[in-house]
């Protein structure tokens, strides 16, 4: 069961960490990056951990090294603090990273795909929906998914759950469509132990809608606080990998909200995807009210530009 | 079940990261930082991955939030690098490192001791012998440990298993004195099976001692490889930290090359230590051939010498 | 973090063997039985497992040995088939196992409550929720459950992800009411991703009622299977009850289909109960369509019924 | 990573339950037994305890359903309580139990060879290692070992663990030879920490002879003591061999007391042999004393006639 990860950045470098302490079906694991110090750096400084957890070899190799790879964890490229986009909010920058990182994928998936023809495909760079898209052209197959809004799912679940004084875990809740702005929070369907959040938060103390708006707020707020602490997003979305990892490597048929390309939206996007030794194997579509609909409906738009945007990039 | 780490850089980042990720006995995590904004950047980012591991709590938090912890790891400090020693075998770049570290130890344990008073207290930072000694001083009890030659022991057991072909959990081989360039490692007990690890590596085609002296060009290399990859050594001691964690929260007495103050030598080394529930609670003296007991000895005045520093760094 | 078992029958010992395994918080295990030599027995064989396991104390003990634990598991009693009770549908089988149990509980939680007053208590043995009920009069405190419909709604998941081609731990499907013939089986709830399984099952093949049908009969026969193969479950609810410990120890606050009492149905059902370090933290009504909301009120008869009877064959 | 387990006893279904709690790399498990209600119920039952570890699938078949297993474990035969041995000192009944388990592994191995020619096999049916050896002669392969002197080794651990105050895993010991009577313990190169064990234990107040002679008693009045009170090993023996698939299906090398069949004794026995993905890769022979090494002898012409006389059995 081998892994390969290309970005020894610190989103690579988190899921590989991950991968190791969580010691699951990975048995190998492949780093690579254009600067090839720093991947030996960092499997190196790895490799003495991994004595602690169950066996996996780590090591900095090349591109030919990912050939009989299982999965391929795309973690390359700027992000949105060295891409230039300070403000997650400022249009401009998100597309200069979308076209910067375009041009990075156009570079390593080839490369990846002429080793490793069978691989599935994980994208992580941000925007990962697009790059997905475009992993998709690139590679010619249909075995990409990116991780999508499973992080802001998690978001989500976690100050829900905050609220509702119960562990993460039980609280079932999902963000559909882009991994970005115009993501959509599905919260007429979230519940827990059968019971829809919004009875649970409906005390009677404090209207509805600001129980819904400060939710929202605390997620927008702690992303704030993410990147201003440390500049980027990098342990959560390296512990989703490695989870996204285990479900691949696992054959989980497991049902989450990642993104793959989906022909009825004609975009790689997150829906209710059941992610297995394949990839995406199958995708459903979450109960929607009309005003999340047309929500997503919107979000979809964004997407279908972005990947256009990215094509575009790649094309010159 | 709380745990404090002290220090949100990059070793500090990597423990949380391991602490939640192998989902041992911890149940909080509270990390403190000067750079509160740091501290609160690295929590943030973590708690959205805390829902794919069992149940743990990750904030940020002051001092006053240790109250109560049973453990608390202390990261805080320059590095080698940021400490303006771009050598490891730079006496003076060292010694800068220790006066530094030192300071921030005369700041930072009063007011964990003061919140924590029965809290175990691992120490991680460079130089972490000679720091364990000086938080003995300042905290003024005996619950106080170092990672110590863990680390080290690792990188050497990696290394034969290499060439033994086996997993490295299965090769015992123990580094004791200095976590640092005096440090001893303990050949003539190494073994596989109840086989000394000498016996199996003399094959009759190399002479032993060049075998040897490849192995520990391997152990120097790796080191060298990470610091040019990445500036510091993070991924293997933030594993080790949250490993040592685990046999202190668990009392594990596990028997581990970690440091403690030792009575007979009179200062902080690495023997073969059994950690439990409070601290190390025993110390055992390994086997030695008299080369590796003077080696010990050479080990044990540098170690003497480097705590005396400390001490004076602070009494001034 | 010290764990009682009461009751070293097979699914005491399957308990044993899956808190073993897990390696959860569980620190130390005393096993309790009647037959003492059979408790040394099981603890003696499950000793050689630990170390294949985190660090975990496996001893047997009498009654006394039960201090300072934080839960006691009781599975001691007759089942189903050593208690005569051949067939689970048989009212008169299962009343004699009723009365037979609850001598046994009076016999046997006096004992642990006098040496551990503020362990939480999780009744195993069936039928678990009026032995439950009996143990908080006899406990004289309510930091008492049972397995509830646990092990059902595991059950329902199991069969219902099959026909999904999922996971089960992403299909969300309760039981709740009684464990026994009067539980209800939540259908109008159930959901994957936000989708009503209702909804995914409705194929347009089938008809809608004959799939419920054919599930529900995938249950019922499971059960049959079991009690003919191996005389009674003991391995599933086993590790229901080893998970349970966890949920507890972590204190998780699990939101779950375990049975508490309830003050406004004044009896102990199983509903979604929070888990935690104190018992049941909380209990939620789950939603349910008017036929749902009937069959529990059928079942809330039975269990008082039951309770009642618990409490007579103990008075007498 | 197909798993069959052949024998649904006692022993195989701890060794079932074990390999779903430990969540290793096994993702598919056959259970597989003459009498196939048995094979059922177990399966069954164990089912609802899976969606509570990692994902795995967990069914009763028939041979057939052993295509493409990496591991198969065969657990079948009679114990030596149901096989009349009711002292293992018995040589008659020891001798009886071999022949009439000779018998069932000429009935059953030539059936799973036809239909997994390429998996390992692992015999856990006592005696285990005339039984592997007979599973050689069967299986026309060499892929195949017991699980010889690990639960021994074991023992030996946890015994002097308990003396020397440390957790059993760091304490390095093993028993090499026959699982039986003729069974060695390595005293000499026991070791903890680098350090023999025969010095730790040497205090000054009590002969070392006979701190030797009760850590012995001691292995042998736990044997008895589980016979006496469960009729016969399981829990133990269930957790071992799930814990040596693992090192088959993660190719782990791990260095361990299996047995397989080595050349220069011409007989199946333990010594200190390499596990991973095909079976035992390679074995040690370890340091001996003069002593020790004349009591192998006497395991090993033991073990030569056991081999032989379960060839005649099976010849006739």
């Amino acid at each position: 069961m081998k892994v390969g990860v290309v970005g020894a950045g610190a989103v690579g470098a988190a899921t590989v960490l991950s991968l190791v302490e969580r010691g699951g079906m990975c048995r190998e694991i492949v780093l690579v990056d254009k600067a090839a110090e720093r991947a030996a750096g960092v499997a190196t400084d790895m490799r003495y951990a991994a004595p602690l957890s169950p066996v996996v070899d780590v090591r900095a190799g090349g591109y030919q090294d990912l050939d009989d790879a299982a999965l391929v964890i795309i973690t390359a490229g700027v992000n949105e603090k060295t891409g230039g986009a300070t403000d997650r909010s400022d249009p401009q920058g998100r597309l200069r990273l979308l076209d910067t990182n375009a041009k990075v994928y156009a570079d390593v998936v080839p490369r990846i795909v002429a080793v490793a023809p069978h691989a599935v495909l994980m994208v992580v760079t941000d925007p990962p929906d697009p790059l997905a898209d475009l992993t998709r052209h690139l590679a010619r197959h249909d075995r990409v998914f990116s991780t999508g809004t499973l992080i802001d799912s998690l978001r989500f679940r976690v100050h829900l759950a905050d609220r509702l004084r119960v562990r993460p875990l039980d609280v079932h809740a999902m963000v559909v469509g882009e991994h970005g702005t115009s993501e959509v929070l599905l919260w007429s369907s979230a519940e827990m132990g059968g019971i829809p959040v919004l009875d649970l938060l409906d005390d009677g103390e404090q209207p509805l809608d600001a129980v819904r708006a400060e939710v929202e707020e605390s997620i927008r707020y702690a992303n704030i606080t993410i990147i201003e602490g440390t500049g980027a997003s990098q342990y959560g979305i390296g512990a989703v990998s490695a989870r996204l990892a285990e479900a691949v490597l696992r054959d989980e048929r497991a049902a989450l909200p990642v993104a793959a390309y989906n022909p009825g939206f004609d975009v790689t996007l997150s829906l209710v995807s059941v992610l297995g030794a394949g990839g995406v194997i199958e995708m459903h579509q979450p109960r929607m009210t009309p005003e999340e609909r047309a929500a997503l409906d919107r979000s979809v738009s964004t997407l279908r530009d972005a990947t256009r945007r990215a094509l575009a990039a790649v094309d010159q």
